[in-house]
């Protein structure tokens, strides 16, 4: 018996040293493929070039999820679809300008200013309120802050090594700002972009208002202004700011998700979702954000064909419409997953920029997450193999109470906040190794859960 | 007996666990000083943009040395001075032309050339001989290789994660290709760039000759070019290719490391040496190699100072001049300090470029090792905890023979060819994080080296 028990054993080693050979050998082959003959570099340029400023409901948009479903059509994977979903429709305007005077001088200080997406738009000509949060801006009273533009200058902290914590710490000023600033009774919102440092972009990005009370403009001016003015107000606390902008909401539209799969061999009704969204703000080309989790999301299926693995699960790729200012392509996949009782047993979203990959992130416990962890050593060659627990992406969280296991590809995030929702994220700011190595990550990613399960 | 060990063992683990905290506290300031006041990033631009194309033997190099040893006063260390070092002067010339007709084209094709660095100036025009190895030239003989002009056009591998290896397994195309053509008659030689993947910038480099063969002009041609120049040779294996450059050798020349310390508090007679090369290739402005490692270094030193961190070792920054062709600067350096008898403990170099940190490595054994190892928890939430053996650099590679431990920042990887050598290495390539995220990890590092040795 014991004689058998070790043989057992030693057998199962065996098998076992040989799987993790014949794994990294897959990986291995999945990487080579992706790095020499890799299709979503290109994949990435003809989208940005083709269907840059593709916010939910603009030309671009619609564009794009043409380009998608033909893109995945020519691919030949089993299915290719598209999923309706209605979407709002903001349009940004032309005129958006701003400016103020300081002193005695002649010519104002002319100031980059975007509105920031879902801000009504209109003009706003009065003294400025500096604050930091909005308990500052609560003690100041309506006495102080009636009829005034509320300067919104809380920096992201750089510091934090953690760009994501960074801009976690700032983005209220501008999700909510407007609705604190309107009931004290401002007139209007500028905000320091969220980024690091001090540049001179703006970003935009999604402001809320509430039912409850009265809507002002919100518009965004970039950390080099904001330090600027942050500085006249000091030396001229009863300057005159003046902006104009005239985006507006239309009624909403109908646009789509776009989808494409490789049914599975063996339990093609348990579904392993891959995606990234497909708008993108009206600033740029959307490159990092997010036109790179979608050309590596529908890599990873190109991936697997070229490759000849044929997957036991559902690999689905799914272009979400709408991350950016209302998630209803997220939540219009999920209503759509759950009624039709679909089993989506993970989802890996590649929402974080097209850098060099640092590793994954997972929503998961006990031997789901120790499986996972236990595949860090493959991923080690490919300077890859940072795995922590969390994981998620906006557009997949809608899964999450389906029971679905949540799952991001974390890159390098140091350079993000540059490109994000601001006129620099352009095709030119993504590398193209760093993009396949996120790609050829995620396939080998997929690879294996779709191997071993969860 | 047993309660004392006991109780000597919690006390020295709340000790050690006390000074993590300390280390941790420390290198929490160093990276908060850096990420919010850092200097390196303004001070690679004013070398970059004042100071470009600074090849030994040049005006900018020349420049760069006196804008180095007036930065290094202007920071108040407790030394700054110049080292002499005769360096060989190179100059590339103004016409660097090359071109090829197909079939019967009326117009030519006009290649974007550079000369390699150390090649003799002059022209070609020939038969081109397409090879990949040194093995498949030999293989064709003088016969077949005698009048023509060698094209030297294996890639590096794509599919190497470490693209210093790949480098490493191309790179002796373009050190010894002259040599190797010039053996079999050949009148001149083109190089396929070193650079990853398939772009319009030919990268320069060094090359040698020797003594028993007859010297030819030897240059670059970008790794678009040499693609279409190798589709071309396969469908015309008779074009002649024509190509001019006009560089040339002038006689060595003075030069200068610049350096500067503080000095060591317990041990001044100890020293730690950081440092990067000051010398860069002549097409655009070295920012990548090695502006960065240069400003890093210095900022060490800024940091120590600003941070009221007084070493126990004396430490030192080095400016290396001539490490892109030649090394004289570092052997220089070495041969300075064997004659003054100092004693070096460790070196480190940054010369991969001023990417996102990744780690370090260190070239040493045993305990030393282990105490390296150990420093890696405390670097994990600065994500540059990748330490591995290895480690070194050209500049500081002359000390090694001194008992000097060697060790290098190792920053990703995976865009560094892209800029290396080519007129793509410009300041704006740099991001201000990245660098900063590095000198602050050099900073932190020699601040743990200092405190506890090695």
């Amino acid at each position: 018996m014991k004689f058998i028990s070790i043989s057992y054993f030693l057998l199962l080693a065996t098998f076992l040293h040989a799987q993790v050979g014949v794994d990294s050998v897959m990986l291995k082959r999945i990487f080579d493929e992706e790095l020499t003959q890799g299709q979503c570099h290109t994949n990435l340029r003809e989208l940005c070039k083709g269907y840059g400023k593709r916010l939910t409901g603009s030309p671009g948009a619609a564009g794009a999820v043409e380009w998608s479903f033909e893109k995945m059509k020519s691919y030949g994977f089993d299915t290719a679809y598209k999923q309706e979903v209605m979407v709002p429709h903001w349009v940004r305007g032309k005129a958006e300008k701003a400016s103020y005077k300081v002193g005695n001088t002649i010519n104002p200080i002319q100031v980059g200013l975007c509105a920031l997406g879902g801000s009504i738009g209109g003009s706003a000509t009065g003294e400025v309120i500096e604050v930091k949060s909005f308990g500052e801006l609560r003690a100041l009273g309506k006495e102080k802050v009636k009829g005034k533009i509320v300067f919104f200058n809380r920096p992201m902290d750089d510091t934090k090594i953690n760009t994501f914590e960074a801009y976690g710490g700032a983005v209220n000023q501008r999700g909510r700002g407007a609705i604190e600033a309107g009931y004290l009774g401002a007139i209007g919102v500028i905000v320091r972009s969220m980024s690091v440092g001090v540049n001179p972009y703006p970003h935009t990005g999604a402001m809320h208002y509430n039912d409850t009370v009265t809507k002002i403009t919100s518009c965004a001016i970039s950390t080099l202004d904001a330090e600027n003015l942050s500085k006249d107000l000091k030396a001229y606390p009863n300057l005159i700011f003046s902006y104009t902008i005239d985006c507006k909401t239309l009624p909403d539209t109908l646009s789509h998700n776009v989808i494409c799969e490789i049914k599975g061999s063996e339990r093609p009704e348990e579904i392993i979702v891959i995606g990234g969204h497909l708008d993108a703000w009206d600033m740029a080309e959307g490159a990092h954000d997010d036109g790179s989790g979608v050309v590596q999301s529908m890599e990873v299926l190109r991936l697997f064909k070229q490759l000849g693995i044929r997957p036991k699960h559902t690999i689905r790729c799914v272009f979400f419409m709408n991350e950016e200012n209302g998630l209803k392509g997220g939540l219009k996949y999920a209503e759509v997953a759950k009624a039709k009782k679909e089993k989506h047993i993970i989802a890996l979203e590649s929402d974080e920029g097209g850098f060099t990959p640092r590793g994954f992130s997972m929503s998961a416990h006990g031997d789901t997450l120790a499986n996972f962890l236990n595949y860090k050593s493959l991923f080690h060659i490919y300077n890859m193999d940072d795995f922590r627990e969390g994981g998620g992406g906006s557009d997949i969280g809608p899964l999450e109470n389906q029971g679905c296991v949540m799952m991001s590809l974390t890159p390098d995030m140091q350079r993000y906040f540059d490109f994000h929702h601001a006129a620099t994220d352009t095709f030119e700011g993504v590398n193209k190794r760093e993009l396949e190595m996120g790609a050829a990550g995620m396939a080998g990613m997929i690879y294996l859960i779709d191997k071993y399960g969860l």
